[in-house]
């Protein structure tokens, strides 16, 4: 058992360094515009720029895994690098992976990215429950016991989202509800802690979260919500879509930081921005 | 556009060699079986001997990226080689890795596994809905244009997968019919010849795929079909499970495959067993 759960430790980078969680996401149009090529090399020296820049100014770092797994092995070389200085730095990382599957599966993919000491360690990772919430418990249960914590796949705003998302079992009870009870009900939170196992919600899924019941079904769950920024989300959203949640909620950015780069200044003063826009 | 669609490829591989898909799954248990350290080496002879002792025998190899992956790059590394060497004894590869993102991340996925001259290029990978099935239409595009597949997660039988899989929308489509009709839709199949975009359902759900109208949905889409063997399915559950689609239908094998090992005699001996088995 690590001495701070990931719930609490999120917490606390919250209130020391406000709400913004950083997307490094090294897609090929961001590199371009950074003056970077497309290749390991490139990836390595936006992501530590990337990295110098926002620490200190948000709770956590997102690596996008796909855009390191465009390269292979070396590209993912480059991302551990990148998790390793996050972790001398004392910045917390959401790995942006939407791993999902079921027994011994789910269980590696938990040990390649929640396991203290594994190349790919990051302290939390985002997974997609389409073989059902309880589906991820393997990797719930090494999450908890290492000081980890994921992230579970809820309600998006793409136009086919709540094709899936808002459909109703036999109990009548949506698809992103059945995912945020669970994650509320194993993630360890009580009412003045946050709870290790959150979930991702977009910020422009209007009323969704609330009309839902997802609103009313978390208490302690810390919501990652994508959509802020170039996607269309203001502060205003975060007291409109999450409600009594707004103070749980990260405010996930990427491209609405990075467009600021490749200047470290410039980048650095963008994220203090940021950070006081959205505290 | 490649000269041969996948579905065709695959097709032509099923009718040529039976309709076998062995897993390469090299997780730690069956390491040790091996006789095998749970390292990068230790992946690396454990491939190298599963895919030499397949070869001929199956439809295609499916390693499981997630217990490539539990040793970061290094063992990325291992599964590259895997793919290329795959590759060169032209043995079609599935890689499992359930991906499943929105617009530019989904897109980013489809590049590092389905474009040809990418390290981790395979000829199908499987993909996860939770986001949609219209969000993986990136992947799509991109396996279209390159003569290559995806496999969707329809249904399965660990005991959540129905709370989501059978789930109904806004016009009453069960949540895995939905992911059927787009794949069936979108997989540029015809009467005779195979689609690229198919579907994962375990061999072990019941009468599922019939009565939500998975059946009746697909004509052309292949089936990947875990759970048969140690799982419980045997060949009567081609027929009794998938009915029509049983000539589609690719019987995933892993442990049921890889516990003849490591002798690559006895191992050869049973996949070829397996193929007469399943044919």
């Amino acid at each position: 058992m690590s001495a701070q759960s990931f719930g609490t430790r999120l917490q606390q980078a919250v209130a020391d360094r406000g709400p913004i969680v950083a997307g490094i996401d090294p897609h090929a149009a961001l590199l371009e515009a950074w003056g970077l090529p497309d290749t390991p090399a490139g990836l390595a020296e936006f992501s530590r720029v990337g990295l110098e820049a926002v620490a200190g100014q948000v709770a956590a770092i997102k690596p996008q895994s796909a855009f390191f797994e465009r390269h292979g092995s070396a590209g993912v070389a480059v991302l551990e690098e990148l998790l390793a200085e996050a972790r001398s730095a004392s910045v917390l990382t959401i790995l942006d992976v939407k791993r999902g599957d079921i027994g011994s599966t789910m269980a590696a993919y938990a040990q390649a990215h929640l396991r203290p000491g594994a190349p790919l360690e990051a302290d939390a990772i985002t997974v997609s429950p389409y073989l059902g919430a309880g589906s991820l418990d393997p990797a719930v249960e090494l999450a908890l016991d290492s000081g980890k914590g994921l992230f579970m796949l809820a309600l998006t705003s793409n136009p086919d989202g709540p094709r899936i998302q808002h459909a109703r079992d036999f109990h009548d009870t949506p698809v992103a509800l059945h995912v945020a009870r669970h994650a509320e009900d194993v993630g360890a939170g009580t009412e003045n802690r946050w709870g290790s196992v959150g979930l991702v919600v977009g910020a422009t899924v209007g009323d969704a979260f609330t009309r839902l019941g997802l609103a009313e079904a978390t208490t302690s769950a810390p919501i990652l919500a994508p959509g802020f920024g170039a996607q269309g989300a203001g502060p205003a959203q975060l007291t409109e879509v999450f409600g009594e949640s707004a103070g749980r909620t990260l405010v996930s950015l990427s491209r609405g930081l990075l467009a600021a780069g490749p200047d470290p200044q410039r980048l650095r003063q963008a994220a203090a921005a940021l950070r006081m826009h959205y505290s």
